[in-house]
């Protein structure tokens, strides 16, 4: 791509670097800044620098937070013996999105994968147990994503919390709303199967 | 969308104004700028603000420039008596990207079209006339997009062109490169039978 502007080139491939943004897509929007007044797209760049300046993580549970805890930890309306494990920022921002759960968090900031490098010394699992020491923890929820990695992550989690004396939970793995059992993996079928649930109680849950 | 910070709530929101950015594409976004270090993201932010006010439009040809005058209608190897008028600043890339024409630009910043209220007194119309008046040219290149708003803007500039002797010309309309002729328009097809070429000026022009 050619530009008559260096302005505007540095500008494109400083969109062009975040993910899923092409060159195209990066010209599209940088025209589209270039159409606003000058005062919004100083708004735009600075609170963009201010995100990533002023931003911090929660020393509790290690969620983006604007102060040392973060204000689902700072809630003292929620439950706050129950810790739901997530891998990241994005799974607490999905379940709170469900307006289902009252407890807290503990994102362990990605899971075990050899392969990637990524062993248990690299995630917040000493801290989860320091917490758990410390605090009057009732039950752990984990949420992790269904899968190889997930499932090493909880089982050497679930080694090192036995022991001390609290529930140990994950989330229900099965066919998702709206799937079909059809295209449904053996793996989550038999699951689902194994698991099954007497229809009072899912009758009652939804 | 539930954050448990309003930094990176704002940050977010401000993405998801983007045309074409949702917001889950923004999270996604903002989430990659916070794994960068904090330089790297002030350096965004600044290239974006400083884009966006210091960038000039080129006094002749309204395409964008880093001073009064842009590189192109600065470059003296090109054919200053050519001029290719086109809609906006996206189309100069496009046609630059093809590394074939070797003359300059003049921007209109639209066409006309009465329903979306743009009329020839908001496009750089007049500023074009001037130009040819002023500058010598031999020939005038319309590569509008074509539609009925193309085709009108085009009527009309050229009724307002005959007192000057300029050679008046548009880019071919014809089955794009790669298209199929069972699926192109009625219009298009019929168009390229009406300009067929002789095939020894096809051939050499590849």
């Amino acid at each position: 791509m050619q530009f008559s502007s260096s302005l505007l080139e540095n500008a494109v491939n400083e969109f062009a670097k975040l993910p899923g943004i092409g060159k195209k897509t990066a010209l599209r929007l940088v025209l589209h800044l270039l159409k606003l007044d000058t005062g919004h797209v100083n708004q735009f760049s600075d609170i963009i620098a201010k995100m990533r300046s002023e931003i911090k993580f929660c020393q509790r549970c290690f969620n983006v937070a604007d102060g040392d805890i973060c204000s689902i930890c700072a809630n003292s309306m929620r439950k706050q013996e129950m810790i739901c494990v997530v891998e990241n920022i994005r799974d607490v921002i999905a379940i709170e999105s469900t307006q289902q759960y009252n407890g807290i968090y503990h994102v362990l900031g990605g899971v075990i994968s050899p392969l990637d490098g990524m062993g248990p010394d690299q995630l917040n699992i000493e801290s989860l147990l320091h917490r758990i020491q410390k605090e009057k923890t009732e039950e752990i929820i984990f949420a992790l994503n269904p899968n190889i990695q997930g499932d090493t992550t909880i089982y050497y989690i679930q080694k090192k919390l036995q022991p001390h004396h609290c529930r140990v939970t994950t989330i229900a793995r099965g066919i998702a709303f709206g799937g079909e059992l059809e295209y449904a993996d053996e793996m989550t079928l038999a699951r689902s199967l194994q698991n099954r649930l007497p229809v009072e109680s899912y009758v009652s849950g939804r």
